[in-house]
């Protein structure tokens, strides 16, 4: 049982638990996603069965849920040319031809996104035992930068709809914590396997609601999400990635007193583990709760920023 | 024969000659996306023999090649937290948590990109006959939004390196105009078959050679790219999308004496076909000269910003 | 008496009333601005009599009341290098050197402001009789950017802090039309007078408010503010700018059901006026209460960004 | 004698021989912006006697020097709303009102500029004795912000040009070292004092060869500018502040073998040094060559954005 008043204790016993540190060796930029190889990009393949296929990314604009904590705000997209300018203005090109071009200023972690290796850190230590202010500075993450994952993100992925198998007309409460128990339960009810080098898909529901209700603080408030005490099944079941509908990926109010994201501390600098936040399973999961087929082809690349600490992304899956 | 004397009247042959205005109905937002269907994606699905996955993406950093010709500057990555702040700075999380994020500046189209519907007009028009100014203002487009895209672009992709068939020593000389010819000849060179809904990838080898003796004017300057002369071959083959290594996509200098960009003005607005450049095909190229297998499954997913007319984006090619 | 029905009527008779059009010639890029004169700056330096100076700016962060309506932010000030770098990290200099340096994404208009000649237009006309799609396009005010405004705005400033004189307990409430009367009243009470070329500065308190409440509506809600009745005595006055500590200079909600800051669509096209907002006018209004002196040197300084429609400004007051 | 092959030594020894530590307290976040008072400003005041008024600034835009360098940029300037918006599209305000507005992107130090307390570091030492890590970390300056400095810097302007009195036809060469032999020889010739708590402008006139040959290497690359061995001068004459119309203040290259603007790393973490760069002295030294008046009220006053370590500045000259 989780001592609730000891977040330091539990978060060390995790830590040290479910550390991947030197698993791939020591030069190491990959983490689970290393799990992710030839024969899973080959089953996640033949999972296409329909050709159908889904985003899972929600929406980049200023309609966006962030407001502004430690500088996450929504992107600002402008237009350096428009068909106005074509068509009214004088553009200087000849011929007819015209133009609309276009500029965006926006944090990577905005929206739909992967986190980096070097996003959080643990007591000072990034991925793999590195010392996290020799891994980021000021010019960006000089060793484990996205753009290491570039090529490999893409393989079988499945959708654990827990909002749908254990909440209430398809949505978890905010601050429902989604343990090993409803995980599994949810994996039972959609009939599919989950293994290494998967990426799992959690949804929740909380992004429907606040498509329903309004953002009103879907960015850093409460919210459903993994229990800290899923630190084992994440590391026991070798998955490559893992992402949620949510903010913030594990539940909040985390389950400690005083406590800020204890399970991304353990499970980004120590496991190595890829999460993913705010991606949109809305669509995805109507299809697969119509077919019962809770497995895909899941393609998420992200951006590869020179030493980014983490990426928009717009994930594919294909039925 | 191409009249290079008269680029107005080349380019209103041919945007007549090859307009897909209508084909998809008056409401449509997709181009020749539309072609991409779920047998296609079935297809391209069986082509994942081996499992190995390459990433078609440049580095987003400021080291790219652009100039700053109308405001196409290269992208500004700034850190908002580093580690170096986790380690020796007060960043007042508990329990030793620490964390680094960033943000970003830059064009939609600085590096690797596809260019939406909304890029390009001839006349005045953009895809499927609407006029650039209902379409694109500065709020951004708001008809064919490069978001309408993003579940769609994923399938069969096929890799004609014409620098390898054609070139010298694996690249093509700057100005060289690729004909129907030449892909015709590199088609059959690779053996592979091309058709409904393929989203081809045309290698030059620009990158390459820009890669070895520095950017100069890669962006905006010569380059070998697609001849005016394939427009027909572009409609008629109904390729879903193609995408080429190079700033520009087609030759530069253009073919004509005082134009600008006339393939892109006859494909995008009346043709509606999805155009990629700068495109990294390096590692791809190098692994289907190997093994003489020239298509694969490709997800190439845009970024859903909202009333974008270009997206960047890191295609992944799985063979 | 203000039809508050007819906003159409009222604003077009206005527009008509206190056109200056032509008055500087019809290449003039000035406005109002041309009022000072180089006898106004010998008068305005006369002032400085004391040598103490006050910055009338609000601050420039995230803290801003900024909420993103038509993309209206706060400003992302982001670090490139910091002290961190310098002493933890490795920057690479010689010799101890370290440094750190930054980067800004803001709106012109997010805090302390001047609004340029191209921010407003009446019925599409820009100031002067221009065509406002002939002044301002995606590229930017191809006429009259602020950056021709540069050098000319120093010269004597003058304090009328209707706050104090009018409302309770130095605030005018929310909503509150200062009117000619109470600016005339504000006047006699400070022993001031104003005159051609002046800079004037309405203090309203909604600034100190905001302060001691939290922003709330601050940005875009209601406000204290000129009344559009005050219209006639900004043209007659002959002053060459006038800036509030509100974010939208005129009474807020106006004064028509179904209107959009008709003073603006008045003033800036049709009379070329200089209007300032979100000015901070706390410290100097201290100071004048106290000693009685309503009059100053004020330098306002816009940043010539080439072809804005606005700029972020530091006014300087000198007493 | 400057041991040109000791740079350590050599900024070691001015650094302890003209630091300013604690001159003005142990808390202060001013440094040499002390030494303006209020009777400097009423002495600047007087000089007002023609009212003339001059911008020292360049002009912000993507055609500035700025070539990317530790990501410093030329600045960004996007349209949110245009005049092409206003006549021919649908903005939605009522009456015929219509708007134009923009935002920017840019580093605070991409033109005309202050450079901050926070700025430059020597040996990981800050303004005031303070460690440079704890002060200016990811989220900024957070103690010499140049927002403390919003009120202050306005007063006495001294123009010492230079480029006319020792250069050729108005122009210093690059790499020209300015001793303190030559400024004294410049007020000599101009005729004017110089003393505590005065603003110097320094005209060398690389502004204007860069402006009538092209930027080249004017960020960065060789210019004159200040000798090193001026340390003494700097600090013995008591000024606030000085400026000049070059990119990096100090001669280029620097006097030494394999240093890094080692006159910044002495004056401005050890003598808190308010130092300009980029300024345009065009306007003013014609004027003063006519009139043969170097002296003028000066205000620049920089733009308060919290924990900045520079600012971009429009500094007026009035004479």
């Amino acid at each position: 049982m989780l001592d609730r008043s000891d977040p330091e204790g539990e978060i060390t016993k995790a830590a040290a638990a479910y550390s991947n540190w030197g698993r791939w060796g020591e030069d190491d930029v990959l983490g689970t996603v290393n799990f992710i190889d030839e024969a899973k990009r080959r089953e996640g393949a033949a999972l296409v069965r329909q050709g159908v296929s889904f985003s899972l990314s929600q929406s980049f604009d200023t309609n966006g849920p962030q407001k502004g904590w430690r500088r996450r705000t929504n992107p600002v997209h402008t237009m350096t040319d428009t068909g106005l300018d074509a068509v009214h203005g004088g553009q200087g090109f000849p011929h007819g031809f015209g133009g609309a071009d276009d500029v965006i200023a926006m944090p990577l972690q905005c929206s739909t996104q992967w986190d980096g290796l070097g996003h959080i850190f643990d007591h000072g230590n990034a991925w793999n035992g590195r010392r996290a202010d020799r891994v980021v500075t000021s010019e960006g993450d000089l060793v484990t930068g996205i753009e290491h994952m570039a090529p490999h993100i893409a393989g079988r992925g499945v959708l654990l709809d827990v909002g749908r198998v254990i909440g209430t007309d398809g949505e978890l409460p905010d601050g429902f914590a989604i343990t090993e128990q409803h995980l599994t339960a949810t994996v039972e009810a959609h009939g599919v396997t989950l293994g290494t080098g998967d990426i799992v898909c959690v949804r929740t529901g909380q992004l429907a609601r606040a498509r329903r209700d309004g953002w009103g603080d879907y960015a850093g408030g409460p919210a459903p999400g993994l229990s800290f005490t899923t630190a084992g099944w994440l590391h026991r079941t070798e998955i490559a990635a893992i992402a949620t509908d949510t903010w913030g990926f594990e539940v909040r109010p985390n389950e400690f007193e005083d406590a800020f994201q204890p399970l991304h501390q353990v499970v980004i600098p120590n496991m190595g583990l890829l999460i993913g936040e705010m991606w949109n399973f809305e669509a995805l999961a109507e299809h697969c709760a119509t077919d019962g087929v809770y497995e895909f082809w899941l393609t998420a690349a992200p951006l590869p920023v020179t030493g980014a600490v983490g990426s928009p992304v717009n994930p594919i899956a294909v039925k």
